[in-house]
């Protein structure tokens, strides 16, 4: 049960969005910007980085939604998303690259290196991609621990994550 | 240097805005709601979650900044403000339960227990000061990775940082 008196049956971020109506509209806008846009990385590497880094932070809440999400726009199963969080099994370079980055990232943005940048440059990864990827995963960082803060469970059961992961892919976070 | 082109004679966090301006309503918005409120946590109150987080971050330019913020609404000193980031000297018992709250966000999100939740409250912190102590350090996990993830650092110096910690404190976060 959470520490604050939310309506639990509100699925996700969203319960905190009910609770407090005023950081809707600024959360809403940072998914939107972020994680669905095409220019760069795509919307399902945008997912998959949210999931990636959910996963180093143990928040199961939102690895299961954006990893399901993720899952939807790449057309993987269960199997492939598990063995890419494993060993990223099915990235290219240029996306070990930037996985690398955002696992740093959950760390500490300190532990991002000149080297790292280097090597993701020479894989050809562009500045916008490098600062999307840092962004991403600092957002998460962030929305991790807003939800886990607060002792939020997940009461999702595998058929309403696929729906909802359905329609986020579909619709996006502005509605 | 920047790892990606960024004007670094912009101070802080706004030259990552002036290169994304895409994302400026969203994280602009963030701050003004959950900086610049007198319900419950005052303005001082939470500059100081913020330099609090951003010093066990090690994000030494968002300390800077958002500590002299903190000092300038709460009419401290230097001293005043090393002590209190040292050893907590000055907080009420009320504000240390909220400052451990805010150093375990900044650990991980599922570092916060509800023994330390109970304790709080019992102190007399209210649903909304924990609601609102744990996003302001869940955004401050966010801006220092945005900020060290892309390698940029602090230009200020000392005059330069009381002239804009004084408008900040003054006029906010929204112009």
């Amino acid at each position: 049960m959470a520490y604050i008196p939310l309506d639990e049956s509100i699925p996700g971020i969203r319960s905190l969005l009910a609770y407090f109506p005023a950081i809707e509209p600024a959360m809403k806008g940072l998914m939107q910007t972020m994680m669905r846009q095409d220019r760069g990385l795509n919307k399902g590497e945008r997912e998959l980085i949210a999931a990636w880094v959910s996963h180093h932070n143990h928040c199961t809440a939102c690895e299961n939604i954006h990893g399901a999400v993720a899952s939807h726009l790449l057309g993987w199963d269960e199997a492939d998303y598990a063995r890419m969080i494993k060993e990223k099994a099915g990235a290219s370079p240029r996306l070990e690259a930037l996985l690398a980055l955002a696992r740093q990232v959950t760390c500490n943005g300190k532990k991002v290196t000149p080297e790292q940048i280097a090597k993701a440059k020479a894989l050809g990864c562009t500045d916008q991609e490098i600062h999307d990827t840092i962004l991403i995963a600092s957002m998460f960082c962030m929305f991790n621990r807003y939800i886990d803060g607060l002792g939020l469970t997940s009461r999702d059961t595998p058929e309403s994550l696929k729906t909802r992961a359905q329609h986020l892919a579909e619709y996006g976070y502005g509605t």
